[in-house]
């Protein structure tokens, strides 16, 4: 293979550095959530391998508190390598075992690269393989990522809506379907709506962790678990739950956890549904809050950047703007991860980093817009009460209400008229001479409509 | 909106050949599933209905016995209508309240027509709207669709491989990885690899069938219930389980169910990930079929149609063709779904056709060639023996077996020698002086290390 | 491979029925328009055949006229197979194969089923493979279907699109930027940008078909030709040519041609840019059109089929409706064709009948809704006059005109007043002293800022 | 708005600060081209002004000398807005505008922030909108990247396969249809069909720049070119075009070039295209490496990087797994920019930084692999040809070649024999006694195959 250079201030070594010059595509480095999923795998082994005898207790202790320093994001420099290397994420395992490998060996005193008193491959990477860490190490930054970060901004999001629904609850406004004025609604059934949406996303999301909270480890190269103890897949999922509070578990079919990736598609779908759900409710916050005086203009958005340099009133809709186009990349992402899936061979797949790399870029993004919006978005948002009332005011649409009155066909014949003439429904109830004012007002009652 | 001309033979009416005229676009029409979810639909509102004293008895009862014909597919010529129309499905509602009403007329011995004594709309359409009926019936074609004939189907493909994996459990052959020689599996392994796969894809899809069952019905036109009872969407629900023996209960949330279209978002996400379970098992299947003497060769595939007229043994992987085609296509369908579901604007979706096209295009897609497949591909899977344990003799990947016996350093020799060499692992083996044949055949068992 | 029977009425023979058998999967049949092709190519084949002395003059003509037949689509009934069968389309190929020679045979007054005087494979398949074959008929599907049905559908659709650009040209209306009230342009350009779109999308799809018209006839088997004239592929291209009246030409590289599918990926890519256009287009009528009373209400569509059964003036904009749908399911079937395309392997891609499928139903979809839209929502498109004028003469962006006049910040001050006060841009205008109202109508023209 | 605070360190102001506020999602920042462009559109602007007679010649000079830091890339640290902002691209526009002015200030000697001498709005984004110079950069960019580096990449990548297809252009080898043996084909073959898709592929890319240079800029805020002069958008076009040597042109409707952005979904289906043809490539260069001893092993690839610690001959196709995986990300960018490019709403779409982000992903992932697939996979790319001679030395099925001399059915009746009994076809064919041996080796002739 050759020598190659690795500067001295690097932990990383010789294979990190042949994946630096060979795969020097793109900028995408392996995320955050992934290295550290890496420290918590490399310790979690260390001890499994220390208990079952086969690691020295005092290696297992240097490979934990190097490994600490990578789970706390303290060596994050070195891990640079990319998302487009080998596919079965190999590259970064190595990488792994390398700054960790050497990490402990400074800590020990040794020399670095020496390889002793902690060999890379020999005590860091025992009784595992690439072919099952690195799945691992996919699972676990998933779940933590979905449980600690997506699923929280999914519920703070959810309440900021739920504070809405209260605070505009028994605002009556104008339904309406095909774009078209409805029969109508409160603005708390609207929102009601939304928190129903982002509700079920959050028993998606928790349905979809199951899954992937199955791991690969003990599987080793192909799945039969060569070179590993009995007892280390089960017990090295446990001390991982332990490790990181997660109800970890071996998966029970290690070729089905090396070959295909099954749980990131299905994971990702909920993603996906999820992003459905914001791209309806950013469109519909948006043509609300349409105007200010040529749109629809029921809702006001806080005002947080210029809009027009000139015009009062003018508030851009950014965190629409921000939140649809999040949706956008993430059904990007999710076609990417199905994709990828599909294509295992035999006893492994070899689209492990371009999965995790599109399954974290939506949590995150997902996570980021939800609380953008609620905090800068949601929490400003204002019910413009006078366009509001004149829309229920002005519909034809509540002519419905008089039909169990004065019959279908005189009801028909007032909307008519109001179309015609261009008059509310009052005025034409009126004019028509079917019915009174009084009457009109103690029949046409939207708030009741809406209670049906 | 003018006079238009219905055929005489035809059961339905204006707004039908309306529809005909208008959205002349493209082939596909409404799936029988939707049809049948109709009838399912139309019988339980005029049993409701008639429960609350609503419709009388004998309107009610030709209602459902139209109804009845419906479901049984006997006036499945009276559904013409394209996917390619109102997105709110209201033609296809409009249809079946036509069909049904015109059929229900008569058989009371009345002018098809008149709408007397049923009436389209205010009988067979009573308390329901376009956006809560529509939404219902693709909900319960969903289900219906998933339940009695894809899941069944999974598990029968599934059985199929599980019948393989037991046949062939023992067999010993060579691991891949990377395309690469990899350490020994059995073909029992690989083949489990794949009934769990499937196993979990069942799970996946039972999982999503829960959102599913909850249905629009009740929400009428933008989620009030406006125009129906109070406990109308409660007993329709209880109806259509009654009816169809399936869990279906009230969406508790009729704004959701009526505005957004998460669930099929959700449950194509789980029709996908069985589509890439299913690419990676037909795409393995193809490769070790592959041959017959210049592929892998480790297979052999049931000789269904001529591969080639002059030469044997060259038999195409059809059924793995037709598979992989399938999971290409449903992926095209979810993001298609996916794209569709966040498309609502306020009190309605209206992709509600090009949702469930995709989605029972989909389902029926699936369900054909996991039957298929089964058949006519696994049914008739022979494993190659000869090649088998040529890999598995030949293969260097074996030499790790040596490494407790002889240390890493010799076992890399012996490997290196008979890749220099080209030479069998035990011949270079024995070559190396290191270990004699008789040490070679008790120390390196290709079974032992699928079992470690 | 055993004895099947064939109905005696049908003209296809064993392989077509054995197909039958093992591809009962989903509905989709091949389309007609590959049927077409695949006389084209057949009688094209024949008529070369015979011109380099390979095939009889008698079998020449028996070829020819049945294959006009199928040309003609006379024959359809008799091409029942599934798109989910071999993905080299095999199954198709000899179905056109066994028709010709059976139809053939029976002009002869000969036996069907017999082989003679015109064999199946001999004699109609001669100097072809499947493997050629089948996408050559693929890429004179596509050609014809884009040629003369989509490319026309969309210069139709532009036309239509042109004449309301005309109609409508001088009216003024609000201009709207992230859905927010923006400065004046006139109804002319917002139809002259659609009117733009499509124009660059007929020469996106008119350079998509200069690849899709090179032809993998003669490439035979693998690429090489082998079996087949030197002179046939180029003479073959050169009859499809002819018979066609299209520019088809000799693919350069057969290898290429027959392994992947770039062009479908490429031509696929114009459909789905198509499709982006028409969404934009649709969306933003339905949006102008939205109301009567609580939408943007800006245009009037025609009241093709009854919105609401009580409400006048309720139109449902549903031919914008199909059409987005429509361009929902071009991006789905965009991204089964890249799929699809990618996955070829050695000298074959087998994923053919899945791209064609896709890439003509989306030629097909995307035909349909131009022509239907163009017909059934542009033509009798109105501008509601009242309500644009109302308007651009509420709107506070006109302020901007006063900046060259008063200053910025006078400008500034009366628009903030304007906002404050819920008054007209003319009334804060001279409320606020800096001009008159003479002064105002002056300098304010709502037309002039559209012609900056 | 409130006051916002921003380090003395950086050059850009308040709006940029806010922006990083309120769009606190993901980690995607503007791209290093689009701030490049956005240079490059401001120094062009400010000549054009100047030349107007509109900007004064020392604030045109520093204006000039400030966008030359930011075209170099000396100021990209002041760059520091994320993708997921407003959809308008406004924040980063203003983030250009606000660092060019500073640093133009700070060149004339004058006070960060104080707008004097240099403004950023009065005088960097003088007769400009965001929404025409934010798409603007878009097109500058991504012609940028698509002319300088993804074309010369693939070009360079082309090259290498033609190398390689010299020299391995006269080696005969097995063809494979349906993974399944078939006609022998030369390598040069094989490489020529990958040479003729890149080609093409090549052409593709060409001709979608076409559209991409048509720009924006001119069409200010609606597309009516308010406040800017009438030469303006012709002059600024002509400008860049000299700045960049690139052939850009003013887009010949300014309304269309606001409102979508068809010229990438356009763009993007020739990088999908690229994709593909690169995921068919690559896949196959894998599995004709696949071994060394279980695979197809005809190819040798360069050995990077360990594949395995003790097995020599194990080398992992990385650069394959590397180039795949770009490929499926390709193709789910090119579903985010379909998306993206169909939602505008009237006369902005808002989707420009989602659009932009996915595209120059995927033209920099592509240009990154291509390079490196070129250097690191194909140039040490070695035929195995004793593998490669034995396939076609077992393989039966040369047996085509001897229907010319045997007949048919003799010829079917060795292939039978050979299969039947494992012989090599030359034996059976003596074997069978139709023919001797000296006769096979005349008339079966893989390389004459070849070449029919």
């Amino acid at each position: 293979m050759g020598a190659i250079e690795v500067a001295q201030t690097a932990y990383w070594g010789a294979q990190t550095q042949r994946s630096l010059k060979y795969f020097a595509i793109g900028k995408d480095v392996m995320p955050r959530a992934v290295i550290r999923a890496m420290g918590v795998l490399k310790k979690a082994c260390a001890m499994v391998n220390c208990d079952l005898g086969k690691l020295a207790a005092d290696k297992k202790e240097l490979i934990c508190r190097s490994a600490d320093e990578v789970i706390e994001g303290k060596l994050d420099a070195h891990f640079p390598l990319r998302i487009w290397q080998t596919g079965s994420g190999t590259q970064s395992n190595m990488n792994s075992n390398e700054v960790i490998s050497n990490r402990a060996i400074e800590m020990a005193g040794g020399v670095m690269g020496s390889k002793a008193p902690v060999h890379p491959n020999d005590h860091v990477n025992m009784s595992q393989s690439s072919n099952d860490t690195f799945p691992t190490a996919m699972h676990i930054a998933a779940v933590e990522e979905v449980t600690h970060r997506l699923i929280p901004a999914a519920k703070y999001f959810r309440e900021a809506l739920e504070r809405k629904r209260v605070e505009f609850n028994d605002i009556v406004k104008i339904g309406r379907t095909h774009l078209q004025d409805a029969t109508p609604v409160t603005f708390g059934q609207e929102f009601g709506g939304y928190v129903s949406l982002i509700d079920r996303d959050v028993v998606r999301l928790e349905e979809t962790l199951v899954g992937l909270r199955d791991l690969a480890i003990g599987g080793t190269a192909v799945g039969t678990g060569l070179n590993s103890h009995p007892e280390f897949a089960e017990r090295a999922a446990a001390t991982i739950a332990e490790l990181t509070g997660l109800a970890f578990k071996s998966h029970p079919n290690k070729f089905a956890a090396l070959s295909a990736h099954d749980e990131f598609v299905y994971a990702s779908g909920a993603l996906k549904t999820l992003a459905a759900s914001l791209m309806k409710i950013a469109n519909d916050i948006r043509w609300l809050g349409s105007g200010p005086r040529c749109g629809l203009g029921e809702l006001s958005l806080p005002e947080n950047e210029p809009g027009s340099s000139i015009m009062p009133g003018k508030v851009n809709p950014t965190q629409s703007e921000a939140m649809t186009m999040v949706a956008v990349q993430v059904m990007g992402n999710d076609a990417a991860i199905g994709f990828a899936a599909s294509q295992g061979n035999f006893e492994l797949n070899v689209f492990n980093p371009v999965m995790i790399h599109n399954f974290l870029h939506s949590a995150d993004l997902l996570t980021g817009t939800l609380r953008s919006f609620a905090d800068y978005c949601l929490d400003g948002l204002k019910v413009n009460r006078e366009k509001v009332d004149s829309y229920v005011g002005n519909s034809l649409m509540l002519v419905t209400a008089l039909n169990q009155h004065i019959g279908y066909d005189k009801a028909a014949a007032i909307a008519k008229l109001g179309h015609k003439e261009g008059l509310t429904l009052r005025d034409a109830a009126v004019k028509s001479g079917h019915l009174t004012g009084e009457e009109f007002d103690l029949w046409v009652d939207a708030e009741r409509m809406t209670r049906a």
